[in-house]
């Protein structure tokens, strides 16, 4: 059984509203050394198969085919 | 400058029905390995301080006024 930890991020040139307006809100809290907030998505999962390397092809599919939208995003994981 | 790296996941407790849909789209998809699906945010921000300690500080301060509903929540984040 392994588990895998997945973040699926915006690509660097595609705008993020939801994290300008999280910065927005962190600096009316006096934050104002924060910048370049991003905000994404994180999934963890259970993968009962008995090797690593099963679990990171299964990992692997489900990024590329349902988590994360090709066009507009990254992912990256790791499986422990 | 340093990195906040912030992973904002719901607590085990409290049901994730987003999640349980993910994990039902992907056994549809035929990843029948799968369970335990939870979905949560990930948040990546600039700090612009001079100490890993004053990072911390800003990031962790963060995450309890507003990234985080302390009721239903939990947080963790690395400083890079």
């Amino acid at each position: 059984m392994f588990t895998a930890k997945i973040k699926v991020t915006l690509r660097k040139t595609i705008l993020d509203p939801q994290g300008k307006t999280v910065e927005h809100s962190l600096k009316s809290l006096g934050y104002d050394k924060i910048s370049n907030t991003r905000i994404g998505k994180y999934i963890e999962m259970k993968i009962d198969v008995n090797s690593k390397e099963e679990a990171t092809v299964i990992a692997e599919e489900s990024c590329r085919r349902l988590l994360s939208n090709p066009v507009m995003e990254d992912y990256e994981f790791e499986i422990t």
